[in-house]
C-alpha cells in the first residue's frame, strides 16, 4: 500500500521545491508546428500528435514540478483512442516520478458515483490485461449533494488517493451560483467549504504533516474568497487552477499557502504548454522555461 | 440538418404514445444469468457482455420507449473499450429509430466545456474512421456558473442537439445544495431553472410545439418542488429520474406534465432493467414487459 495521497503530494512539493501543477490540456492546433496535425480531422494523426505532446511536456516538466494534471475532456474529444492515451499518458507521467490529477469533475448519484470512482482512481486489475494507472487525485463536482461524494472518499481510504472538490472555479460566471449568499449568511462555496472539511477530517484522511487527501478547487482568479476559504478548509490542500492565461498572479496565490510555503498548489496549462518561443528554440525547451518561471515566482511569494 | 432535437422527441412520444425513457445503466453483476460474465475481471469478456446487454434492451424497447439514456459512468469504468462500446450501443440506438440521452453530466470552463460539446454533441466526421455517432442530448450541470453551458447550448444550435440541466436531482442528499434559499428567497434550484428558461427561449432553440431543446432535470423524486420548478420553466421538457427503484410512482410525476400529456418523460434504470423473471421467461422479455408495465402506468396519469 503506498502512503497516503496527501503525504506523497507533499514530499514531491518540498522535494522539488515547486508548488506547482502543470495542467495538460492538449489542444492540437495550438501544439509546436513540428507536433501539430497537418489534418486535424486525421484522427490517428491527431491521437498520435497528442501522445507525442503530452510524453514531451512531461519529460519537459519531470523535475520542475510535482504533479500534473489531466483534462479529460481534451482526450474524450477524440473519442475511445483519446480516452485510451490519457490513461496511457498518467502511466508515463507515473514513469517519470509524477503525481497525477484526473481533470474530470464528475459527480452523480451514488450508485453511478461508485462506477466514476472505479473508472478514475481505483487500480484497474483486469486479467487479461495489463492494469491501466489512475490518477493519484481527481476533481469531483458537489452540486448533486454530499452522500454523492461518499463513494469517491471511500475509494481515497481503501486505496490511498485523493480528491480535489469544487469549491470556487476560476471562470468568470463562477460566481452565479458559488457566490449567492445562502439563509444562513455563508456563500454557497463557504457552505461547501464547510462540509468538505467535514469529510477531510474524517479518520484515516489526515496525513503526518496534518493535511488531509480530501483537497478543495479555488480558483487562483477569485482574490476576494481565497482568505474566507483557507480559513474554512484548515485541512485541505488548495488547487488554485487560472494561474497565467486566466489572468491570476503569483501574488494573487499567497493567501491560499501557510507559513511553511504548504497547503496549495498552483495549476496553469496554456500558458505553461502553449508558451512564446525564441527563434530555433526546441519547443519542449520552452515549456520547460514558463514551467521553471511560474515555479520561480511561486517560490518568491512563499518561500 | 435534422428537425430540431425538442420536435424529434415529441413527435417520438406521440408516435408511441410513451412519454418514458429507459436508462442503460450496465451493471454486469445484474445481468441475466446468459450474459453475465462468468470473470468480473475479464475485461473483454465483461465489454462483450456490456454490449449485448445494450443492444438486447435496445431491441426489446425499441417501439415501448421513444429515447434511452445511456449512464456514461457504466461504460467508462471499462476504460477505452468501454468507451468505444458506449459510441456504438448510440449508433445501435439510433438505427433502431430511438432518441438517444448522454448522461455525462459535463461541466467544466468555457474552453473546456467546448472540448466536452465537441465529445459528447457533435458529429465525429473523422476522414480517417467512420463518424462516431453522439447522442441527441446529453444531461449538464451547472454548477460552474451559466457562461460554461454556452459551448454547449451553442452546438444546440448549430446542430439540432438538446440538454437536460440538472436543476433537482433524484438522489436523497440532492437537497444539500439545490434546496438551499438564498438571499432572492428562491432556493438554488429555482434560481437555476429561471436561467434555464432565459436560455431556453433563446432564439433558435423553441421547437413548433411550444417547447425548447433545453430542457432540465428534475427528480421524480422531489415531488415537494416539482410544480414550483414546473412554472419557472414552461419551455423545458423535464428528465425525470428516479422513477423504480429509487422509489417514484407515476403518480409523483403528474405535476411536471402538461395538459396534453407533454412536457416530461420519465426515466428507469434498474426497475426495467434487471425485472424479476417469470420461470424460464427470456430475459428480454422481462424487460419489455417492466417497460411496457410502467409506459402504461404513465399513460394512465397523463393521458
Amino acid at each position: 500500500m503506498p502512503e497516503p495521497f496527501i503525504d506523497r503530494l507533499i514530499e514531491a512539493i518540498r522535494a522539488k521545491n515547486s508548488p506547482i501543477c502543470v495542467g495538460i490540456d492538449p489542444m492540437p492546433d495550438k501544439f509546436p508546428a513540428e507536433l501539430r496535425p497537418g489534418n486535424l480531422r486525421d484522427r490517428d494523426a491527431v491521437v498520435a500528435a497528442i501522445d507525442a505532446f503530452g510524453r514531451g511536456v512531461i519529460d519537459a516538466v519531470a523535475d520542475v514540478a510535482p504533479i500534473v494534471k489531466l483534462q479529460s475532456a481534451y482526450f474524450e474529444r477524440l473519442v475511445w483512442p483519446g480516452v485510451q492515451t490519457y490513461y496511457e499518458l498518467i502511466r508515463y507521467a507515473h514513469s517519470k516520478g509524477l503525481l497525477v490529477i484526473g481533470d474530470v469533475k464528475r459527480g452523480d448519484i451514488g450508485a453511478t458515483s461508485e462506477a466514476y470512482a472505479a473508472a478514475h482512481l481505483e487500480a484497474m486489475n483486469f486479467e487479461d490485461h495489463p492494469p491501466a494507472d489512475t490518477p493519484d487525485a481527481i476533481t469531483v463536482n458537489p452540486f448533486l449533494g454530499f452522500d454523492t461524494l461518499k463513494p469517491f472518499v471511500d475509494v481515497c481510504k481503501a486505496q490511498q488517493k485523493g480528491l480535489f472538490v469544487l469549491v470556487r472555479t476560476s471562470n468568470p460566471g463562477s460566481g452565479d451560483l458559488q457566490d449567492l449568499r445562502t439563509e444562513s449568511g455563508a456563500t454557497l462555496s463557504e457552505l461547501i467549504a464547510d462540509k468538505v472539511t467535514g469529510i477531510a477530517t474524517e479518520a484515516g484522511l489526515v496525513g503526518k504533516f496534518g493535511y488531509s487527501s480530501i483537497g478543495a478547487v479555488v480558483g487562483a482568479t477569485q482574490t476576494h474568497t481565497i482568505e474566507s476559504l483557507r480559513k474554512r478548509l484548515p485541512k485541505s490542500v488548495f488547487l488554485l487552477p487560472g494561474y497565467g492565461t486566466q489572468g491570476a498572479t503569483a501574488e494573487m496565490t499567497r493567501a491560499a499557502f501557510d507559513q511553511n510555503g504548504l497547503g496549495a498548489i498552483v495549476s496553469a496549462s496554456r500558458s505553461v504548454l502553449y508558451p512564446p518561443r525564441e527563434a530555433g528554440e526546441p519547443w519542449q525547451n520552452a515549456v520547460r522555461r514558463a514551467a521553471t518561471a511560474m515555479r520561480d515566482q511561486l517560490r518568491n511569494v512563499v518561500g
